[in-house]
């Protein structure tokens, strides 16, 4: 059993999902001096996501999942309830979301988007992924299938980018945790057999916006130099 | 234009992710008179969902959305998100949610739970509907990947219920939008290719648990009569 006394513990693998939480956080540390947390790996490779202990933390197997030490080893699973926890009950300034009573169309636009990413982004690249790269078969009509909905989903995020610089708050909007349900699955395009993101300039404009940012950057980098 | 003034108006068709806000919005009736809705019928068939109009409404092309006629025609997409605009702005007892600040544990796993519907459940089995009666070509390696995975997330779903008769909540749980989020999709199990629930008892039990709610009936039946 860890020791550590830091609030959070995120079991993580370096995915478009698992760097969500961490990017988060992050961005959280430079607001609030108590937030912190521990990184466990967890190898995918090896299904230690499907070994019963971490059946446990998440029925469904899969990272990443964030522990509140705070609140009882509280366990949160789903990439979004993750964000949405640590906003509701970590982000009482709303840095980085909005006000559900004080600015309730913000909010809702930002769940819908958030639900856009999860629920389309997510699910629909994965298998673009699958039948790209890992499927033992070679099934040309999947793979259509797959990189198309991508691709039409990155036309969605066009429209909604077209005119303003993040997706959720007024005006031009305002970075939240929409753009970090979003960002890292469109990052890895490439991966999904979309070679470029030129066919959608300020979807491209937006990644290269949230690649910028220093909190994402440290995120991103977390798997990599632990 | 309608000159109706009812609240709200949801744009709908007779689908798993359809049912759900009328489900949600018979259930909040009886609580609260002031709550009544028009139901516009989407004609997916002929792409009703993908004309200028309703991609202004939802730039994803997809039912339901809601609009909600009593804050400036305010539109709401994704079915997750309706419900949980509903929730917030509309259900001001707790009667099918939890309270964000007061009850911060129950509220995640209500949102833990949703995402977890709305991100495995909802897209695979669409999946296992896709290759097991829609596409072109018969291709089993597709057609067994998202009917195994189904299965599996059915699975996830009995771990849950195994001890509680809701998905969220203290104890035995309460019936939330978690439960109107995932229900109606495990209950057209058979369109998917699952041919019954007998593997996963717990899952069954709450299947009829949910569609012995007049309130649940009434919401899957507004497609068909009207």
């Amino acid at each position: 059993m860890s020791t550590s006394t830091k609030p959070f513990v995120v079991y993580f693998a370096v995915t478009p999902n698992g760097v969500q939480p961490t990017i988060l956080l992050e961005e959280l540390k430079a607001f609030y001096p108590a937030v912190d947390y521990d990184i466990e790996k967890i190898d995918i490779s090896k299904d230690q996501n499907k070994e019963p202990w971490f059946i446990k933390l998440n029925p469904n197997g899969r990272i990443p999942v964030l522990v509140d030490r705070s609140r009882d080893n509280f366990p949160v699973f789903e990439t979004a309830a993750i964000l949405l926890y640590l906003a509701h009950n970590y982000d009482k300034d709303y840095h980085f979301w909005f006000d559900p009573v004080k600015e309730p169309k913000d909010y809702s636009e930002m769940l819908q988007w958030i639900f856009f990413a999860h629920g389309g982004i997510g699910p629909m690249q994965g298998q673009a992924n699958h039948f790209g790269r890992f499927a033992p078969e070679d099934i040309p009509y999947a793979k259509n299938r797959y990189i198309n909905e991508t691709k039409r989903l990155y036309g969605v995020l066009e429209i909604r980018l077209a005119d303003r610089d993040w997706l959720a708050g007024p005006g031009r909007g305002k970075y939240s945790i929409a753009d970090i349900k979003a960002f890292p699955w469109v990052r890895i395009h490439k991966f999904a057999g979309v070679e470029t993101l030129d066919e959608w300039p300020s979807v491209k404009a937006w990644v290269e916006r949230n690649q910028a940012r220093p909190a994402v950057e440290a995120g991103l980098a977390v798997g990599k130099s632990s």
